[in-house]
């Protein structure tokens, strides 16, 4: 961790609990000074999980860097689940599957295409990611076709069981790419190195990290209310668009580096990883966790969440099925989002 | 036919017609013995049809293989549309295809994948079953979507319509697949081994056979309404899970001993190949069928069949385009039809 | 130009002027004479076209083949969206898509499988047309399911937005697959041959080609109202399979004649390149033509026609992906069409 880095997370994270203890600052600069801070506290939060794995072993390291990769976002969620703003976290699970596919596989494909014609990764690895894609929209779509159709009640159970049924399938897929058939399905590893702390450390800092999260988390949900309102901004757009982007900032700048590098099989291991570890890991958990704070969030997603999931599967999944990707792939994907998130910033 | 499987026959279809005709079995009972006794004179139809599809030769008898494999979940279609019960029949038609997409060829992959690695199929025959499934899925969308604008003439002219010209797609599919591309198709063929009858034996059980399928058909069709009341189950989740898995339970066998024999092939073509036989033969056949009842059935699935067909259909092409199968795409399909499953349970 | 062209073309351009300014022809002569007007017309400025482009030199020549390609259409559409027949026009900008992919390719495909057992064409052009077809699906489908959200204001400001960004994503398209991908997307070429005029009468055959084409879609215009009431058709009818169908002629044409020569790679590229124009470029042009005449035609399509898009454009998709053709899968999409042509014909 350079010095910059470090000096960023501290400063940022003190004004932001500043700002929001004191009170001095407007609502807009509160949020503006969270949303900085959310994006270091998310870094250090990511690279502390990565020394913790790295001490745990290839096996149960692996599990953690994909169980754990979107802690930020599973520990923001639960602040706005606790608060019963169930329609704001499914606007940020849309926002962060689509932004991880779109945004994120988006601008690597077209960075990495334009320095390297073309780019390749394993393609087996690619029509896994397409099925498990393909499991995510439809374990979201099934439920929201029916609910119409169902009491609350039902609904409740519904989105119960399928979310129980959803993490079995998650840890049956770690347990198949990482354990059964881990050879077929490997890549260029995403770049690790060496970590930087000592394995205490490592662990103190991962407390740290985590606990940094959730109160600037906290502070950033604190605002939303009152800058949804101010700038007459959906909460769709703003769960789905900005929490999304700053959420999933470290994952943007790592995917995009290695693209650079000619790694683009770790781009797509980052964010096509990442967007199915929100549907099928990090979606149903909320739900679960939902049930703790007495009132079930149900797993129906609206028709506009749904669409957008929907489309960035399928554009996504006919874009990697090949293996091989360009820098027009990496438009295409782009324009789709611009469509989405102008809808989204319309409606 | 081994002596156990003899005696089963005969004791489920005599019982089951002793419970019908004298009435002296609670309705819950019959309904038991039926599904039983169904089972049984499936599987003996199943190895009647064989044997003379054997004498045929083998075009002919591809043919009568490929026609009448689903000769039992078509008399008992037959009997419901004749007693005008539209919905249980499209439920079940329903049923069939999602059970054999998910249900039989997930736990095939599935079983035959604890045993094998990965397991190869003809990719050439799945890219056509894919397309072949796609038209399927088009062919019963079109008639839904526009149906809100039609009357019930015009949505029986185009029910009608529909169901000749995929009545014809199929026929032309035979013919391409077992005259001009035959070989291009080919693939581990199913094991039928030498026919445990003469050729006038193998004609007069077939008939016999059929016989007993209609009865027992009607037999169960009977008790349908008071279980349906009864334990306060749905005529959708009758007919789409109950109906259709003692329907096929002679397919589930048969295929998931082929995948245990490491011909996946063998057990992708009756999976896939029966599901395309229900939609694109079998489903026409009965709004034809209809017509001779002297009121049409038409060919409008209702919106919650359509999402179980439509996804059942998505989940499978993903799959199977690689030609490659592994125990978590089994996994992945019956993953979908638990969901499926719960969501038609509950509605 | 063989001499019976120019014969057709200059009496069936005088006949139907003649009908239209006299008006001594009734409304279905009229419409009959301008119909085969412009099959004449439009296949002349096709060839103008070609001429001028094969002076203009490999890469103008392109583009200027690859944008005016569909010139035709496109002045028949500004006809109509002058006059602001929006719905007839967004009906024939959905018979051009589903003409090309399903008709056309359909056509081609079977006439050339008849002649040929398999068929082959570059995968790799297949791939990204495929991706392209999505995106244009994507680009039509996000703003319906948000129209209903929407004011009239914003669904205006949606569609000249979506089509702004269409028109790059398109030229950006053809400045990869014409300059920076180039040869990994090329196949046989569209046969083009020799220019049968000198540079000058070229540029002047183009321009009073261009006006006959915009004379003659004039006079088909003004009788469509009169036929449609005539014959009970509806506009969604006449716009996508009558107009269509007519517009369209040139291409079908050429396309199967490709297909018989084996050059089905050709014949491909001229269908679903044909189709591509269409979505992502002549339609998007077509809503800022409307803001030219005062009063923006959104970009919002029926249900109906984005489900004949749709399912069109997933069928040609499934067809498509392996870049092996035979005669079956052409009757697959003629199939899709049969049904959607009754389909739109009762609705």
């Amino acid at each position: 961790m350079n010095r910059m880095f470090s000096i960023g997370l501290i400063a940022s994270f003190v004004l932001s609990a500043l700002a929001h203890y004191t009170g001095i600052a407007s609502a807009t600069v509160q949020f503006i000074i969270s949303c900085i801070a959310i994006v270091f506290v998310a870094g250090f939060l990511g690279k502390a999980t990565e020394s913790v794995a790295h001490y745990a072993g290839e096996r149960l390291g692996g599990f953690l860097n994909a169980t754990f990769g979107n802690a930020a976002e599973l520990i923001i969620a639960i602040f706005l689940v606790k608060d019963g703003m169930f329609d704001i976290v499914k606007a940020s699970i849309t926002g962060s599957i689509i932004g991880n596919l779109l945004l994120v596989l988006g601008l690597s494909l077209f960075l990495g295409g334009l320095k390297y014609k073309e780019q390749h990764f394993n393609v087996k690895l690619a029509s896994h990611n397409g099925s498990l894609m393909t499991l995510a929209v439809i374990a979201l779509f099934v439920p929201a076709a029916f609910a119409k159709s169902l009491t609350n009640f039902e609904t409740s159970n519904l989105s119960v069981l399928v979310a129980c049924i959803l993490i079995a399938a998650y840890l049956l897929w770690l347990y198949f790419s990482m354990v059964t058939h881990k050879n077929e399905l490997s890549d260029e590893a995403v770049e690790h190195g060496e970590p930087a702390w000592s394995k205490k450390a490592s662990i103190l800092f991962l407390i740290i990290a985590t606990a940094m999260v959730a109160f600037t988390s906290e502070w950033l949900v604190g605002t939303l209310e009152t800058i949804t309102h101010q700038f007459g901004l959906s909460e769709l757009f703003v769960g789905a668009f900005l929490i999304a982007i700053i959420g999933n900032a470290a994952e943007h700048s790592a995917a995009v580096m290695m693209a650079r590098k000619n790694k683009i099989g770790a781009a797509v291991e980052i964010a096509v990883g990442s967007s199915l570890q929100i549907a099928l890991f990090v979606a149903p958990v909320l739900v679960l966790v939902s049930l703790l704070f007495g009132k079930t969030m149900n797993i129906v997603f609206s028709t506009f969440e749904l669409v957008a999931i929907g489309v960035s599967v399928i554009i996504a999944k006919s874009i990697s099925q090949d293996g091989t990707t360009n820098w027009y792939e990496g438009v295409l994907l782009l324009v789709v989002y611009c469509i989405l998130g102008i809808a989204f910033f319309l409606v």
